[in-house]
């Protein structure tokens, strides 16, 4: 089938929410964690995050302000930092849950059942249950005007995990944390490894 | 383990790389079709492509001019347009070898044994053994000055794939689409679907 940019703009926004969403393919499900000024939690999960560079490392990621995790962009921008949590096998009903639209004075790690927990002297919670977590500093934030969507660039300042998920090249193993993934709106997923490849070179083809 | 600043800015490049780009979990894995301004065709796998919204159907992309698919970004600068193709378990092979840095007058198409479809009148090729196939229309570049990368605002001008993709909600099932996803630099992982979950209320918990 072919869809028109005439039959995406004609559609039902529901419909055109779920399609457009769904389109890219599989997106990372995690959760952020933050405090506001009054040191009150907020979690919030959310899936457009992506990889920005590694040195230094940073990550972006986008939000719609009107829409999703409004306490969530409210809080980085007052205290400056947030945590990132991989939601696993384990904790995707409770992660899904924290994207009702719950009050500012209630935090969704009492409404969705997930534990807080602290590293240090960072400010913002991580998530117990969570395999991997990352504590995230705001670098800049930018508008997207488009469509009225904000980017913000977070550098990443310590990650938190069992020893065994990491190889000794450096590479997380995603299926021994039991991260999973989103894809759309509200699809969950478990993922398995197929394979590792070597790094590609134009005259040593894998193919 | 803790792994922090410290730690990472001392990693040696290819470890902090590959840690760095799984950190943030699963990522989508898609091929972007160009053609330059003689019609020579150009195909790279990247997984740094996120949502931005759905009215108006946009899409973003992160590029490292002098690393990765330098002659794509080249590509949809000069022409305006690229294609987006979901990478599945039947070509990511051939998917992951399109990384090799092949000169410009080779087009991965032909060194990675993919093969050049075209619907209608667009201007750059489409994957044929892709199951879900995007055309993309550039509308804006972004700079990142923190590393000098490079974010392409691209609207969706069409969506190409099997009726039998599509649920009657709008939402693409990508286990059937066989879809799959990366994680790191160089893990591909198959998905298979835990479950939908209903839009989530504060007043009506799924957990």
């Amino acid at each position: 089938m072919n869809i028109s940019l005439e039959n995406i703009r004609n559609m039902d926004s529901r419909e055109r929410g779920r399609l457009i969403n769904s389109a890219i393919g599989f997106k990372p499900a995690t959760l952020l964690g933050t405090v506001d000024e009054e040191k009150r939690t907020n979690l919030a999960i959310i899936s457009s995050v992506f990889h920005l560079g590694a040195n230094p490392a940073l990550i972006g990621i986008i939000f719609r302000p009107d829409v999703t995790a409004r306490h969530t962009l409210t809080n980085i921008r007052d205290t400056g930092f947030c945590t990132l949590n991989h939601v696993s096998k384990a904790i995707y009903k409770k992660a899904h849950q924290t994207s009702a639209r719950y009050e500012k004075d209630q935090s969704e790690f009492d409404t969705c059942g997930l534990t807080q927990e602290y590293h240090h002297d960072f400010i913002a919670p991580f998530v117990q249950e969570s395999p991997i977590q990352l504590a995230l500093k705001l670098v800049e934030e930018k508008e997207i005007t488009q469509n009225g969507t904000h980017m913000l660039i977070m550098s990443i300042e310590g990650i938190y995990m069992k020893d065994q998920y990491v190889s000794s090249d450096g590479n997380i193993d995603l299926d021994a944390a039991d991260t999973i993934c989103v894809g759309g709106l509200d699809s969950y997923y478990e993922c398995s490894l197929i394979e590792r490849l070597p790094y590609a070179k134009p005259d040593k083809s894998i193919i």
